[in-house]
């Protein structure tokens, strides 16, 4: 599936732009870095991978990903801890789901070794773009696009992989307001909610916006068959804690088999947390509210890591979530962030430290 | 939400290029006349709608369609008749329900006006590329799509309105054979697929490809809940006829409210036959099919108009449809294509021709 020539060619940039950056007041994934990835697919085959500046790029208006959505990507991020060494996380798990969201959305494969010696290599040339400290990171979009010009509804023959990578400081600040759908829903059985398929989240604007225009940030997506099921927050894999028991949706069509997600599944049995993985029922969460064995909601994503919700919505009524001093969510995202920016020590096998040299 | 300057601005091209095209071997979607139409929304107004030659533009591979796949099109034709009048085919539909599937993707809805006046201008100036003959139109694609840069998970600021002009012939040539969706769904209550939302078809390509394995071109899509009942055919409406009744599943979140769909249902009720829009389950159908009152299948769309189908297949058994001497299929096809290309009267007050000069 790879042409003979999959060296990886390289074309910096004369003069770097990282010195014009505000980089304590950034604009979630608005900045951009010197260089970006590119590997065409055309002739049934990637062409050659290539590093080159960042810029913009002549399309055709006939091109199938805007009449078709035929487009997947991810979500990564690069750390950079005290000493200048910068760390990826679990950086095949990315590669591994985007060819299964790829998959699924009838584009080809993209090769693992490619994928991994590109972003190190766009990571390193663009190192000095990622500042130290606490949220701080290089966000790292990878992302598949149909780029054969033709409108009739058939798959591309050709494709565009690219990586384009992002600084940025914490996605959420504060806590978050949430409200549980009840009349639209964000994925099916069948369909294609657990891929990054692009329009699954352009199909979320809507109903965000209208919970938006009640307060609440985000929504916490349930089955679109009865609403009942509990099953995303937002972009997020949600948690919820009732009582010191950790339960989280399980994986399927419809869900998202987050990284972050699994990552404190882990976490939570390696502290001794008691994890039930399956369906919370909305009656379920709602009984727990008003008899006070719900002590915790949160996301989990890479953009936010763990996003903290302080209310939920139901029906009109608001339930506010009391901050718990043994707060797990707390507890993974430190126990997360200190493995990212190498504080502590990985036993997971999870970091991955860019070679810069 | 337009802004003062809602004058359509025209940019012709120097030579036309309608001489090079070999009309007779038109690959579909793939030829583009020499002008397109193009209005961006930015600062939150409509800027000046401006025609101009048909070419690349230049974007940058952080903008939102790509990424979060907020997009929408629409599908129509042009046809010409034998005194070289050009007629359209109820287009004020095409922009209502571009304007809803907009609502429906958090875009911004377009103007009307300026809407039918881009259409009936660009149509005029490409209008030799409009054929005459039985199949042959000049298929239209309005789209929209988000182009603001930036990859973070909300709406686009930004936007494109274009217009892509297209000769074609007939769309599907002969019978098509259909495989009932048996796990694969295409949409789902609290959804979208009643919008033409791009990532609606990129969805489809994936389970399309597994029924083109087994020897269908197309796959019978059935609910996502249970798969119990029939709603679209490919990115068709479809129609069942029992005995000598008409049916086709409702229109509801689900289901694209087709404009081929409603003029069917039109012209049925004008033809005397008699119309029961609801849902058809599968049993319901493989029971008619073995007692011989299942007559026709047939697929109601712009592209193809009415698609024959020949056979279906559901869980390893393919169940064929005899051809019928009364097909309501070949009078509504016939039906529709005279009102079409102006060979016979217009009851509806479909038609609408195109100021030529």
């Amino acid at each position: 599936m790879i042409n003979t020539d999959s060296t990886l060619h390289i074309e910096k940039v004369t003069s770097t732009r990282v010195g014009e950056v505000d980089f304590d007041n950034l604009v979630f994934g608005k900045t951009f870095t010197d260089h970006m990835f590119e590997c065409e697919y055309k002739n049934g085959a990637w062409q050659r991978p290539t590093i080159k500046p960042y810029g913009p790029m002549l399309v055709y208006p006939g091109m199938k990903v805007f009449h078709y959505g035929q487009a997947v990507f991810e979500g990564m991020k690069a750390y950079k801890d005290e000493n200048d060494d910068v760390f990826l996380f679990r950086p095949e798990q990315n590669l591994e789901r985007i060819n299964k969201s790829s998959k699924r959305m009838a584009i080809p494969e993209f090769p693992k070794e490619i994928f991994l010696e590109a972003l190190n290599e766009l990571v390193r040339l663009d190192k000095d773009w990622i500042q130290k400290g606490d949220g701080n990171s290089l966000y790292i979009r990878p992302f598949a696009i149909a780029t054969e010009v033709g409108v009739s509804a058939s798959p591309s023959k050709e494709y565009k992989f690219m990586i384009l990578l992002s600084p940025v400081q914490a996605y959420y600040k504060g806590f978050v307001k949430v409200l549980i759908a009840e009349k639209y829903s964000r994925s099916a059985d069948g369909g294609v909610g657990a891929a990054k398929a692009a329009g699954n989240y352009g199909a979320q604007f809507y109903p965000t916006s209208l919970a938006q225009e009640k307060g609440f940030q985000q929504i916490i997506w349930t089955d679109s068959n009865e609403h009942k099921y509990l099953e995303e927050a937002g972009t997020m894999n949600v948690f919820f804690r009732i009582n010191d028991t950790l339960i989280t949706a399980p994986t399927s069509d419809r869900i998202l088999d987050g990284i972050t997600r699994k990552s404190i599944l882990d976490l939570a049995k390696h502290n001794g947390v008691n994890v039930d993985v399956r369906k919370l029922t909305v009656s379920e969460l709602i009984a727990a509210a008003e008899d006070g064995s719900l002590k915790e909601i949160f996301g989990a994503g890479t953009a936010a890591v763990v996003s903290f919700i302080s209310h939920f919505g139901f029906k009109d009524k608001i339930y506010e979530l009391k901050e718990q001093s043994d707060s797990f969510a707390v507890m993974f995202k430190k126990q997360l962030n200190d493995i990212q920016y190498n504080i502590s020590e990985d036993p997971f096998g999870w970091r991955k430290k860019v070679e810069l040299f």
